[in-house]
């Protein structure tokens, strides 16, 4: 069993009065032996405070809460890898809520962990969020009095702190790439129509087309869902408007564009140059590795618990909007190449 | 800021016993319109009881504690992620805590997790752990008297319940598989040279070799560490003892082995045959999708948080050894085929 206060005065004869306040650090009218023999038997009997206790006393927890949508997914395992590590470096404590992208189930472990008396939770948004449900799930964190940071997916109209990657910057480098390659019809399997971290890619890749001169056809985006079977269905769509290259939005989208194309007798870079999106760590043993964008996942991860951690401790009221913003790099590997029949300019 | 007792107080004006007797279900001798004022009162501020005081007085938190080696790894993903559900389901939170295989950082995380008060703990046990680690493990768990279920990783010696996979017959299922293309010298990638999980589907492998009478040749085992590096290595090393096949004991050293055949130019299945474990996702959309042993990963993470909950339920004393096996299968892709010369018997 675990050792309580009671078995210490049983083990030691003294009174709980006495040994409480020793425990506590408050022993200055207490005998100097009687402490020391309290602390050694506290020792012996190998005491630790019950958290719960402290935790209602002192109005802190030491745990966080980590929504996110699935940890199945690499590039969640890996921010959540990298935020747990930052966790444990500073004593805190990280439960996990998947909620599969559903905003009834995100508005239940906001509660849930709020009851359990988290000092803070980070939140990678459910997809199937919309500006509305946002405002109810702000509006849910603020009577629950839960500080928080927004991860990865974030939506512009809400204040705090968010850590966030410049997904303009990481479209606009995907597809700088492939027009420098010489490529003017680029297709893209864009995610979900009304998500922001989405748009800004479309963004980032519009600029690139009108710095080269390339007329813009909404047609060559396909709206997708972030996953293999967008990708699937994307490039069977992309093929039948003539594309020489794909730009998936992310690594999985990818996968899957670059599965039919297999499947179709189409060879990547050959007859179709792909970029994803993520750098994930399977792109790299792909049978042609993938070139993609890579997003600093573990240096956000980090970087959302400090920010966490300094919010709690500070007790900021988050009325003002911060965004960190990470950048995005290329990472050039085999699955882009110059269109057939154009020289690499 | 949250609601207490105190708000409701003073919104109502009764007095903060009667609201506790009332929110506490012991409103018996208070008129029923001061209970129904009182109620209503707390759904309009929305009051909710702290869970800190709550877990204090019933000594249960409806929290678990998860402790693994990396999150990062799909397998271990792919069981968190069921563990997560099988617990959302059952109004339980979870803690994750990733070990890195540090046996240091096993025994912190418990101590941790027992402060915090969770109900029990859920073990993948670190990979560096020999048996008197565990044997330390195990004593720190009963001094700490917190409920565990192993799951995946054990040690034959522990008491308690261990939700496992029968890996003498996953290693059976693979070297069958092989002999039966016609392959008789087969090459193994295995774990650490001292892990139970390991040596299983060693001497399931040598059951089939003697099955068919095929003598064991020790020095066709490589030990390795289960990731993507050993495959590289063993790959390299197998290939001097002219192996027609090699059996990864995981996927990830599959991948590893892919990787390395590949660069030397020799070609799966034609040169050689290759068969993983784990049947990890990433496993069908490789180039060569991988022939592999199916762990039902996901059965097992519901089924430890099942037999978690009936052991905190029923105070169940850990003294009887239980183990619930659950049985790999084969799944046939197109890494494996009959060895070059060889027709299909």
């Amino acid at each position: 069993m675990r050792t309580t206060i009671k078995d210490i005065a049983k083990y030691t004869g003294f009174s709980i009065t006495t040994i409480s306040l020793v425990l506590n650090g408050k022993a200055h009218k207490i005998p100097k032996a009687t402490e020391e023999a309290i602390l050694q038997a506290a020792k012996e009997l190998n005491y630790r405070p019950n958290q719960l206790a402290v935790g209602l006393v002192k109005k802190q927890t030491k745990t966080l809460g980590l929504i996110l949508s699935d940890i199945r997914n690499s590039f969640f395992a890996n921010m959540a890898k990298s935020i747990e590590d930052e966790c444990r470096r500073n004593g805190w404590n990280l439960i996990l809520c998947n909620t599969n992208d559903l905003h009834e189930r995100e508005m239940k472990y906001l509660q849930m962990l709020a009851d359990k008396g988290v000092d803070g939770v980070l939140i990678c948004m459910a997809r199937e969020n919309d500006s509305e449900k946002v405002e109810e799930m702000v509006a849910l964190m603020d009577s629950l009095n839960i500080p928080f940071v927004l991860v990865d997916r974030f939506y512009p109209e809400v204040k705090g702190c968010s850590v966030i990657v410049d997904h303009d910057e990481g479209g606009y480098l995907a597809a700088r790439h492939l027009l420098e390659l010489g490529h003017t019809r680029i297709g893209c399997v864009g995610g979900p129509k009304d998500l922001a971290d989405s748009n800004r890619r479309t963004q980032g890749y519009i600029r690139a087309l009108m710095e080269k001169g390339v007329e813009f056809d909404p047609s060559l985006i396909f709206y997708g869902d972030y996953d293999l079977s967008s990708g699937v269905r994307g490039a069977e769509y992309l093929l039948k408007k003539d594309v020489t290259a794909i730009f998936a939005y992310n690594d999985m989208s990818a996968y899957g564009v670059f599965h039919y194309l297999k499947q179709q007798g189409i060879s990547v870079p050959e007859d179709i140059s792909l970029i994803g999106y993520d750098d994930i760590f399977f792109s790299e043993i792909l049978s042609v590795p993938l070139t993609s964008i890579h997003q600093p996942v573990e240096e956000m991860g980090t970087e959302a618990v400090q920010q966490m951690i300094r919010i709690i401790r500070q007790k900021q009221k988050q009325d003002t909007k911060k965004n960190i913003m990470f950048q995005p790099y290329l990472v050039v590997r085999q699955s882009t190449a110059a269109p057939a029949g154009v020289m690499h300019k």
